[in-house]
């Protein structure tokens, strides 16, 4: 990249107007989503994360690994943060929380979430955003892209192990791309199951899910969304299988050590395809594989038209442990209807001081500060 | 630590009402400040730095190695997180942005930044404050702290090299732990140093800086802080040097790999005190030494009164590369604040559903949203 002085000149217009950060809260999201429609912004977002994916180069995009804090004691959890950065423009950092407890003890979500945004020319906070709903999107949105690539292009049976909070936007976004006629649920809890219609009826499928096991579940489904709460070492869901010959799985619940959902003998038989291959193997399905096991990853199948027909006839696993770019761009959809909408609270959160030499060049005026 | 039931219920009654973040923009610390009053909060924030060091137990707090994305093209930079964690209670993040360039092209500072606090327990966003103005005042702060550990009791001239943003609090601080008398000042900039003295102003010092060469600098000060913006590989500031045999260095510039301020053979005669080690070795002054010539960190130190002496007496140096604990106990000290006075600005940035097991069950009641 040159340096180019006009486009300093102009960045530098833009920065004097700037040093505002947006805060787009919970209502902003809402409103958002309200103002342009569910459907739309989740259609909006499988296609801009399909263009990333197809984009993505790693000269332009860095994405270092995930990392965090994670305990068992005094209760198990973790605090991760997830940073990208496309060079010379932006950073995107999504810290995130997994509390299990949460829902019992607290009533709030188990992944509770906040994404912000940083010119990489300048330092500053652009915005910061609800990671909450928007995991929940870009969770369900990964899966129906990962879906397009693996599954069977006439797929009408879809198949949820795990009925908590992700299964509505699997079962969104998935059926935005696919004709679902069929949706066969199991959960260990029974409540979770019983609730799901309800849950789902914002979406206006017009389906009831069936309960049902999770060995007939296998059998019937020709898309497969695995989101369960399985603790670590309690893998996998389930050991004896029979699958149609074309069925693939979105794992997405695996993210943390030692937490997965499929038996290896299953993983052993599918082609595997990591979102992200250094973090699949530590916190993924694909820590129980051998790196000679596990497939290219999704952003070189988008590539291949011909392993992508491959998958869609065979047994196919999308490893899905959560990447950042999938935030920055839902994360940048949500900026661009702030922005176009009005919508979120602009604040100065950084001290600009009047002189950039004199942090103290704010309090100039004031005369009683030595008290 | 046991789980404590009395406690969790107590917590989650709070959690019930407390869904909401604070946000402490810039607004809100320059009326926190003018409030309080700037020599009030200099000194509360040195008193719980102090007590953070002494009271630093890594059973119970884990700091890792601050890391992020740096680049030289387009243009010289770097943004990175510096994350703590108090177990079982608070994670504290800091994303700093370094941009040399920003003063000429922006008009903005160098160091742009914001302080985000989770809770440990859940994930939720407990504040989001500036990081700028905190930044400066942590880092003059520490640097009082490290030279009421390692400088003469009775110092009374100050030398200042590198009169950038960074000296004003550096004076500030200093001056409320020693009866300074004398600021003896340099900077490659001419105008940099004309204005120190109007910039130290609200201090209300009563000294006029004196502008000096290094090498009298060197000679006359009992506490000496270097704070420049000398690019990687250019280091050192001085090669030569004659220093009073009980000089302490606040080493505050060095913050990005290859970028230093003092000569080898200065370092080699002093006490060098790292604040934080695994940091100070990558991007601080201790880059320049072999682990063998580096003493023991300021946590160590504060404990050891029989050292402390010893350094008192001779020529030492606090290689200041910023630690996160610094800013936690800075952003927290804002936050009590902030509560106690109620300043800030109460937002629910993330999204609860009313139902923890339905991300769109905000959206239940809107009838129209599958347009």
């Amino acid at each position: 990249m040159q340096f180019n002085f006009q486009n300093t000149k102009m960045r530098y217009d833009k920065m004097r107007k700037n040093q505002e950060s947006i805060i787009i809260d919970s209502q902003a999201v809402n409103k958002i989503i309200t103002t342009v429609g569910l459907n739309n912004v989740m259609d909006e977002l499988i296609a801009n994360l399909e263009s990333a994916l197809s984009s993505f180069s790693k000269d332009e995009t860095e994405v270092p690994i995930r990392s965090g804090f994670n305990y068992k004691k005094p209760f198990l959890g973790l605090v991760e943060w997830m940073p990208i950065m496309k060079k010379g423009e932006e950073v995107v950092i999504k810290v995130v929380g997994y509390h299990p407890e949460n829902p019992d003890l607290f009533k709030i979500p188990t992944i509770l979430s906040t994404i912000s945004s940083y010119d990489a020319h300048t330092g500053h906070l652009n915005y910061l955003v609800d990671g909450v709903l928007l995991t929940a999107l870009r969770t369900g949105a990964s899966s129906a892209v990962a879906s397009r690539m693996m599954a069977k292009k006439d797929s009408r049976v879809l198949g949820i192990i795990g009925c908590g909070a992700q299964s509505v936007p699997q079962i969104h976004a998935i059926s935005r791309l696919f004709d679902i006629q069929e949706i066969l649920i199991y959960d260990v809890d029974q409540s979770s199951m019983e609730s799901l219609e309800d849950r789902i009826a914002p979406i206006n499928l017009g389906i009831s899910p069936k309960n049902c096991s999770i060995s007939d579940i296998l059998k019937q489904s020709d898309i497969l969304c695995t989101a369960t709460s399985i603790e670590p070492e309690k893998g996998p869901l389930f050991e004896e299988f029979t699958t149609k010959s074309h069925l693939h799985i979105n794992a997405v619940g695996a993210d943390f050590p030692g937490k997965f959902e499929l038996p290896i003998s299953l993983l052993n038989q599918a082609n595997v395809c990591p979102d992200f291959l250094e973090q699949a193997v530590v916190e993924g399905e694909c820590q129980q594989l051998m790196a000679s096991d596990i497939g290219p990853t999704w952003i070189e199948l988008i590539h291949d038209e011909r392993l992508k027909k491959n998958y869609q006839s065979g047994l196919s696993v999308f490893d899905s442990t959560g990447w950042a770019l999938e935030d920055q761009v839902t994360a940048n959809l949500f900026f661009n209807y702030a922005q176009k909408l009005g919508i979120g609270t602009k604040m100065t959160i950084e001290t600009y001081s009047p002189d950039e030499k004199n942090p103290y060049g704010v309090f100039h005026q004031i005369p009683h500060l030595n008290q």
